[in-house]
This record gives C-alpha cells, structure tokens and sequence, in this order.
C-alpha cells in the first residue's frame, strides 16, 4: 500500500449529469494544494450502480491508503445512503446551500432529479438554442456575411486569435448569434473595415492575442511557416490593434484567458443580454 | 411597493466568470417552487463595481420588498464584505465545503481567483480542445468522412435528431473528436450503412427521437413541408432505428433531454474518456 499525498482520487457522483458537481469540484479543488485524479460517476439512479461506484471507492482507499474526495448531488434517499457509509470523505454539493434558503425564504423544498439548465421543456428556449449555434455555424470564419442584421455580435480578430470556440461557445451558452470574420491580408494591408460592417458598427468587437502566443499556436498548426512566423504575427497584431483603436472597436486580448473567460467578458463589455438563462 | 412572492430577484456574483454560481444557483432554485429573475455579475473585483450591485440589491428589496438572493464567490476580503453587508439573502457557495475540506484534509486552502475548469496555462489542454472543436466542426453533418480514423465517436441518426450541437458539445466540454453523420434517403431506403463505416464500427452511435417530438422541431424550420409531415418522420425514424437494432448499434432517444444530458449519456454508455477534465 503506497501512501502518496501528492495526488488524490477524486469522483464526482450525481443521478443527473453531474456538471454541477463537476463544475463546483474543479473550483474547491482550485483552493487547494494537491493534484487530483478526477472521474465522473453519472445517472447514479440505482443500487447496483451505487454499489459498484462504492467497490471502487474502497479500492482506491486501499490502494492509496487515502480516502477519496466524493463530491455528490444525490436525491433518492436509499442511494445516497449507500455513498455515504463509503471509505470517501463526501460532499454534498447542495444540502448546505438548501437548508440556508429554506430557512432564509421559509420554503420547504422539493428535491428534483437534477436537471441541467438547458433543461426546460419550453421549447423556446431550445430552439432558440440550436437556432443561435446554427446561425454562428452559418457565419463562421467569415463564412458569409448575409443575413448579419440578426446577430447579437459580431466578432473581428487575426486568424488564429480565438473566434470559432468563442462564438461557438456564446451560442451554446447564452443562445447568442454570432458572426465571426477574420482579418486577412487584403483587410490588414488595406486597414479598412468592410463597407458591410459600416451599419453594423455597435456590434463589432475585436479579439486580439500576444504575438508570442499566436506564434505559439499557429506553430502548432503550421510549423515553420510564414503565417506563424513572429514577424508575421507582429505584422498582422500590429495593425489590426491599429484598426480597432482607430474605428473605436472595443477589443481584449485573450491571450491568457479561457473560452469562458473570453466569453463572459465579452457579454459584459458588449453589454450584452443573455438569450438563454 | 408591491409584494410579489411568485417571483424573486436573483443576483448570481463572482470575481471571475460567475459560471460555478450560476451553474449551481440554477440546481438550487430548481429545488424551490418560485420563479426567478436572474442577472449575473461577473468580474466583481473593485469597490466600485461592488457598490453598483449593492445598489442595485437595494433597488431591487425596495421595489419588491423581498431581500434578493445572491449566489457569490469572492475571494478579495473587502469586496466579499460590502457585498454581504447589503439587503440580500447571500450565499457563499465555496465557503461551507472549503471549511469541510480544510478539516477532513488537515490542508490549508489559498483562496484564488475562481479560474473556470478550462483554464490551465497547461496548453496541452488548450489545444486538445481547439483541435476537437475544428476536428468536430470539419465532419460535421456528414460534410466529409476523411480522417473519420481520428474521430473519438460517430454519431448517426436523421435530419434534426440533435446531431450537431451535442458533437459540438461533446467536442467543447469533453475534448471528443466527433464525426456526425446525416440518414437521408438514399441511406434510409436501402437501409445500409455507409462501407465507410464498417472498420469503424465499435465508433457508431445512434440518436433517434419521437416521431412528435422531430416534426415539431422540422415545422420549426421546414413548416407544412413533407420534410416535417408526420408519416415521412414516421417512416425515417422506423428505418433508423430497425438499422441500429439489426446493426447493433448502440442509440438513445433524445426527446425529452437536454445537449448536456445527451452527450453526458453517450460519453457513459459509449465508455468513452473525456479528453478534457
């Protein structure tokens, strides 16, 4: 039995999807030192599968000699009870939180099989939806620009500077549509904006990149060649920077940001309303 | 002052992108019977903005006469108190389980900036999942089937089925690599699979949905036409579905689930590995 108090196990268990748990466990987990093995135990809705979550619960106990971390969203009473006999230290994700509001709001609440947001049998929400990633997959990379009078935003920036996943992502999340259109060398020799985006001005909003970065990862698209040459990538920063300062296009860098991160900023910099909640 | 006990503002704040607040806050309130009006808060990490919000905290008590609820977290000391000082129901949704961990652990957190699960400077992981995103949307809806050796899972299933954006978020949250393949007709006349994808078999998955449910959603895009009629969804449906059975392919009905929960449900019945943690 090696003990090793680098590394622990760590399983998110819930009966629905356990994003939540997911979600909410990378954050504590962030708040501490250690390094974690992560799996996720869905749709844990019966005994059977609760049983066999536990067997593997007292391995890795036995195996490390650490218990491991279990951070749950469970509502069937007998299944939950299973867990938390379990060789694990288990967090329940809600029942703090639960109890506060219920006492706070004088509320008995009723607890649900979780459901993730997305969720809602009202339909509008999920057409609204899959219409906003349809929409931005229609009007991705510069695609077409036709039909640009319906979208919430419109997202400039150098190939390479994090356009698609942020678009793709802002349609997924918040049900937004997104145009997408990359600078290319005509537009950065030229510096000028499109005359279609003349009308559209207050929905442009410029992404920009570290040159050093987007030297990174075009590299790790096109090795060696002069579209990820530093040179190139200086060039290209340079003057599309230049453009959105000029034409007063707000714009962040996202060098050291996640698509989330871009996103949110984005949303709140646009001022932006979300479609989706 | 009109009393409303139907309806509560809800506040969701965060020194970061507010995602885990929103992201447990919506389970929580699903746990209650009232509705919600939801605003999120993002970024909170000056006096000023925080003295905004309060403001907006007291706008909303006086105008409603219930105290909103705010789902927070803040790790700046000062910023945390102005906040919680205001007229609203606030709730720490770290602090509880961080004091949890500290004692079961016998570790000492650092309280950090909330960092959303995706950002690790680490950019192995940044670029697995730009490489799933661009691998996912180049074999999107059957636009080509080359490099389908690379792909992590191949969905099949009719027009409308929820192909798309469950590959996409199965690309985006979980770093898959997916192919997604439309039945037209042909394929559903001669109830063939593609010779494609014979070597690739273990890689198939199925989605197939209610005859009701696709011509809602094909009237939504397509209204009166046959596309949308029930017989023609009928008829396409039997087939796909009598082609998996006899194939035996594994496929679940996505009606009555969300992008979240049906990708969540292929990534455990498929036994697939995220890419992405």
């Amino acid at each position: 039995m090696q003990i090793n108090t680098e590394s622990r196990d760590v399983f998110y268990v819930s009966d629905g999807t356990a994003i939540t748990c997911e979600t909410l466990g990378h954050v504590l987990l962030g708040q501490f030192s250690f390094s974690a093995n992560e799996k996720t135990f869905p749709f844990v809705e019966s005994l059977d599968k609760v049983e066999d979550l536990v067997r593997e619960i007292e391995n890795s106990f036995t195996r490390t000699g650490e218990k491991p971390l279990v951070f749950f969203s469970i509502v069937l009473p007998d299944i939950r009870q299973v867990l938390v006999k379990s060789s694990a230290h288990c967090y329940d994700v809600l029942e703090d939180l639960v109890k506060k509001m219920q006492n706070d709001l004088q509320m008995e609440p009723q607890p649900k099989l979780q459901r993730s947001r997305s969720v809602k049998r009202d339909s509008d929400t999920y057409f609204d939806r899959i219409a906003a990633i349809e929409y931005t997959l229609a009007h991705d990379d510069g695609i077409t620009l036709k039909g640009i009078e319906k979208a919430d935003i419109v997202l400039l920036g150098v190939s390479r500077s994090g356009k698609t996943p942020t678009s793709l992502y802002m349609a997924m999340q918040f049900g937004l549509r997104v145009v997408n259109y990359p600078f290319i060398d005509d537009d950065i020799k030229a510096m000028r904006l499109l005359p279609e985006f003349e009308i559209h001005r207050h929905k442009l909003f410029g992404l920009t990149i570290d040159a050093q970065r987007l030297t990174e990862i075009r590299e790790n698209r096109l090795s060696g060649s002069d579209y990820a040459s530093d040179e190139q990538c200086r060039l290209e920063l340079a003057s599309v920077e230049a453009l959105f300062r000029r034409e007063a296009i707000p714009y962040i860098n996202t060098s050291s940001l996640s698509v989330e991160e871009i996103s949110t900023r984005i949303l709140e910099k646009a001022g932006l309303k979300r479609r989706l909640v």
